[in-house]
């Protein structure tokens, strides 16, 4: 990870009425990125802040190293994977055979749907179909090599929708455009894209399908790096989704959609996996990352020096949000339909520590350094206690009679104006009587 | 089976001069019945007389009942079929799951080859892919579902055709039009075949690629029934065929093109599985059969009594290539890759018999009775052996100076004129000294 | 095989009475060998002349080259066994392992037991233990290696005694007193048999335990050969089986229980597998082979060729009885719990030839060429039919007023003393009239 | 769990020399009780407090519910266990089957000896064979029921006792007499064990076996429960134990060697599974608990809430010690090999615990509230710190020199003698300057 947070304090706007960017009807967008780009995002997912993103495929079941299990092994000649495929398997076996093994015989989507809740997410993203190919849900477009044909036999997506449409929660799905080793796909991998079978005939349709019959809020587009938004058909598509869709008016989506688009076009930005720029980014985007810290899958031979530790996970929130991002954290559930017990420690800390701490996060706004006073309240964060207990807030310029609290902490602070320079110092209370753990948030209201 | 062989003596042409049918460079052909039909049929096929069709798939691995396991499970609901996969496997177990236990540990192409050219047989036809859609090669149209994705991770069907080339057999593949399952498909089936995305998509591409891919001598199609030949566009494709295919000068295909096309359009003709009209049929028609008297995969509970004695195959062969048919004679491998040992023995007996018998059988025409006399030689076959040793010909009126002689026995015969009505009665040797057995062929050359 | 059958003609004695040595209750044995080995034969035995072997254990599973493959890999080094063995399944699988896939979901012990009763056998003994240690009955002296704990969860055993019990057949049992893997065994093989925990502990109880439950009427000893007798504890439990057990009064033994009894010591004697002396043995014997003629257990990769035929197998059988011997005939049941079709059709066709000549091989005792002159029928065999259809039996020198006749013909034959040699040339029928295939009976009636 | 801890003290000498029971050679036994329990406890085990226990085995397999997966299922008729079988399994499956699925692959015994030495044990228990009679070492008196002959196909106990002999912790096994199905076992049981053969034959054979290959420093017994110690033979073994066996001068047991025997009887008592009285036992006694609070096996449906906190963890072994107890923490590994992140969180949370804390746990002995003043360092425990920060000491009675200091602060505290109710109160220093979670120790050293 290597997150080196130097300043102790970060600050953010609270703001101050329900969403102002809370849209009616859509606008019809025309094929045209300048028509896509200028479409509103939905205010829902600004104010949510925090998605839960899940990693589940026929790549729980090796659930070793990398969810590019299959690629690592044959494409990159990964010598951990042959090595872990010719310990443990007879010669011969291949990807595709650890389909039936995919079991999910402990899946219970409810209970997931209640973490999630309790986590404090206001989203959740689920992988619909990974670069394997392999679909959650019984897919007309695919064909034993979808979850109701091979392992679980039952609609992992399906069953999971019904469950989060039950909380407040948005649900929605991750797509993968490419699939490594659809026949057409290779082909056209390899006539450099000068044709577009794949996409017209496979991949396209599949995501509108999946789409129509499950109606996500968030269409988490990825797999399009190889290949221009052209030939995806990404322009036709994004119109569809915006006027046609079931989704039109609720439904976000991400920046990858060709080679050219991450950062530039689309929805809120992705950019890379973990992106999280330390600084204030004018366009809405998201910090994907992952409880475990190398990887997006379960992983078996992952240890408790993997995962991030609540500490870090708050920070990584905090950080975030106050930088203008959703964060979207990972869980990779295991080939049994189970959450790791240490990812659901991770969820429900986090949800301990937002139950405190939320309304410094959700419907937020980062605060500008940059903007003059403001009459709203502002939220300041610190993840670290000072041993005096004195802490020292050096963007503040308080007014006397602005008013300090602490989340977590029953009355008001004492400060002072910083004696040598500017900004403020606040009397912090006996720690132990402090609600929060890990990081700390300071109200202060204007006069 | 139900064969009832009245007569105990059949008559068939010896062919005077080598094939009159044989073909230059075929003509064009116009994508219409009218000029399909017209098309010659390829003199080797004719010559040959007997094939040898090979049921092997995904079904091999169940093995059981039938090769149409996956349908009569499903759709039919039969108790066996449900019984079987209740008693034997864990809840939930799809069809699709068989796939990684067909393994072909024992496939030995070559050891195939050898016993078919044993057999006597002088063509082989592999089902390329049955109705369940599962390739027996690496089909570009295919994904997580052929012989080299899942399962014997292995060509099964190139690997055969390179050993049936290294003899003088001719390759040939079975293909199914339809896939029970494939999503396209069960929609199109749903409407009533008022679109044509499978055929135009999956179907018809597939069936390219593997006839461009192992250029096949027989393209033996199947699965036409529910839908007219304008929805699999097979006048196109036989077009293409004839034409433009790597193997337009020596194909030959049959009659299941579409639900209107059986003994009435395209090549040789099939009519239905097993067909045997027992009476000679003016257009070039072949019998489809099997060893196993029920069935054409491999079937694990099949007993003695359910195989065709050496006996019956033989008088199948005598009966059917009698009234003009070719033979295709099906054996059904297991998923091992290996040729249940009672099948081997009967392609052996059959290979025995031919030995001495197969003047009466390749690159003979059938005796018309209604022709006058010939200046040929004739060939007769009884399947039982009069008490008396003395053999009563109705049919010919041999001239006094004809000679009479029985395949596998040195000597010339002694025959005298029938006494009561018309025809020969001929002589017969000691039977240990002869050295057929099941069925005898009598010689008549005219003087 | 090897067998070289110059003479053609095989003569056999028809029993006048019933059996001679049929016995009331035993009368006790003490523990030495001159008693137990003075122990009169139960006449059954005798009479009976064929017994069905059965070789199924968990060797059946991977089915390949041997039932010794636990021994052929591991300790012999075995090339193939490894290649096998490491070509499918993964690194470590062990011998152990197999056992959960010795399915047995086809077992019909009442189909067995029809096929075996219309082979015209007249006893069965089945594996009940075999080197590797695998019971086919839930023993209380194994645990988590036996029939009803691992793989087919059944009692493999007292099905089949409870199907044969059913016909006039009589059941066996094969047990092998060594269990190449046995802890004890091993450490006892090590210290050169000085100490005897394996018999006293395991080997012997778990034999008794066999007896007592399922009562068998033949104890097919094996596995004795690289300690003595008296390790084995050999004199003491046949004393027991013989005055003590359940079947005191009708069981029969064989010879093998100590590395220095084979045709020595016990009941009827086996010597090695597969004895044919070719000579008439003075003390009951019994030749214990295979229709497979490599191999004991069912093998995947066997092909026809590896089989006996018809005539092999009668000819084995015809030697076999007219030279004192019972034959035991081994079948290989698949994992399944099938039998081979082409087993069962040679079963059939044993059947088919015992059908028409069963009376010169049951309740008969072998001619002794030395003896004079008798009263009794005489049937004499013949494998192979003379081409001028007149046979020569030297060794007969039959009065004038003697009947000549054969199986399966219904008229008396004519005969001639021999012009030129002695002995007496027989006039056959014509071939096709009579009823025998593959071998056929003279018999010959005194005035 | 429902541990209700009223008071926020608990007291604890410190040792003032090196073990007082530290022995020289062991004085012999005779095999009688008086005997056996007048030996004295090996001072290792007293002084190191904190050990692992860990149960892994073929209830790791399905590792649901319970490790007497076997029992509950078969025996006790649970539907939740034949469910599970049901739902997931093919009709017939049989706990032996799950053997070979006990794979291993990820077992690193380096890597686990590594953890538990960071979580401060001393000790480490693994189950050498659990009541499923499954052994992790390939026993001479076991067969195809070990970790080599199925599954891992290695020595798991072995690897992990060279692993534990790297460090300074002492190794041990678990070993259960009973074997729920081992067939002497169930007959004797059904005898009301009037004979002992299983005992003689397999058990005490076994457990020497283990004993003389592993040298285990404890030898904790289990599965006595329905027999008296007679029929285990438990005062000879013992004898055995203490006078010959290679562990004769180290070995510590525990006291379940027969129906009568707990808490009365052997080396430390175990009472039932997590025992733990909440007052002082004047005998050695150990608290077996699990990280799991219901269980001791991995159950793969276990969820966070299953699992002790921190807290909790660390206020039992507060309370265990400060009782005079030992603690035995139990971890469940997977069928893999891996030890669960959220029980490697667990362990080494307690080793951070203990890294600061260790000097109050480690070679103490409970401070006795009767005894009289003593010159020894006092350690006193809270699980919570007063809003206040001004911490209450009833019990103590300072000196007015005493110092007070507490683990993890640099700086001695103030206190003051309690102006109402006698004790001691004592100033806390700023809770964020101290190195200490989850419980703190005062430490009071007299004057």
């Amino acid at each position: 990870m290597g997150l080196k947070l130097v300043p102790i304090i970060i600050a953010i706007f609270l703001q101050l009425s329900t969403s102002q960017n809370a849209i009616g009807p859509s606008p019809k967008v025309d094929p045209t990125w300048d028509s896509i780009d200028a479409r509103p995002l939905p205010a829902w997912y600004d104010d949510g802040k925090i998605g839960i993103f899940i990693h589940w495929g026929v790549y729980s079941v090796p659930s070793y190293i990398n969810a590019w299990f299959w690629w690592s092994w044959l494409n990159d000649g990964s010598q951990a994977h042959d090595d872990f495929m010719k310990k443990n398997f007879a010669p011969g076996f291949s990807y595709e055979e650890f389909g039936p093994m995919f079991t999910a015989e402990f899946y219970d989507p409810d209970q997931w749907a209640d973490l999630f809740q309790k986590s404090g997410a206001k989203y959740v993203v689920l992988t619909s179909k990974h670069h394997d190919g392999y679909a959650l849900w019984p897919s007309s477009h695919g064909f034993a090599w979808n979850s109701m044909a091979v392992g679980p036999k039952r609609d992992l997506l399906g069953d999971l929708e019904q469950a989060i449409r039950k909380t407040e929660m948005h649900f929605g799905i991750y797509y993968s455009l490419l699939e490594w080793y659809q026949p057409l796909y290779v082909e056209e991998t390899a006539n450099n894209f000068t044709t577009d079978l794949f996409p017209t005939l496979k991949s396209i349709p599949t995501l509108k399908e999946v789409i129509t019959k499950y109606r996500p809020d968030v269409v988490w587009s990825d797999g399009e790096w190889y290949a221009p938004s052209s030939y995806w058909g990404a322009l036709d598509f994004l119109a569809w989704l915006y006027n046609d869709s079931p989704v039109k008016d609720t439904v976000v989506t991400n920046d990858r959609w060709g080679s050219e688009t991450r950062g530039v076009h689309g929805g809120f930005y992705n950019f890379d996996d973990r992106y999280n720029p330390g600084v204030l980014i004018p366009h809405k985007w998201e910090n994907a990352m992952s409880l475990d810290k190398r990887e997006w899958t379960h992983r078996r031979e992952a240890v408790i020096e993997d995962f991030l530790t609540p500490e870090e996970l708050i920070e990584q929130i905090v950080v975030t949000v106050s930088c203008g991002g959703n964060i979207l954290i990972n869980v990779g559930p295991t080939k049994e339909g189970t959450i790791q017990v240490i990812q659901q420690e991770r969820l429900l800390q986090m949800g301990e520590w937002l139950d405190v701490n939320g309304d410094a996060i959700y419907n937020t706004t980062p605060w500008e350094y940059t903007t003059s006073k403001t009459d709203s309240r502002i939220f300041a964060m610190t993840t670290s206690w000072p041993d005096t207990s004195i802490l020292h807030m050096g963007a503040i310029s308080a007014s006397l009679t602005s008013r300090v609290e602490m989340l977590g902490y029953a009355d008001v602070l004492q400060w002072v104006a910083s004696p040598s320079n500017g900004g403020i110092d606040i009397f912090l209370p006996q720690m132990q009587r402090v609600r929060s753990k890990w990081a700390w948030t300071l109200v202060i209201t204007p006069p």
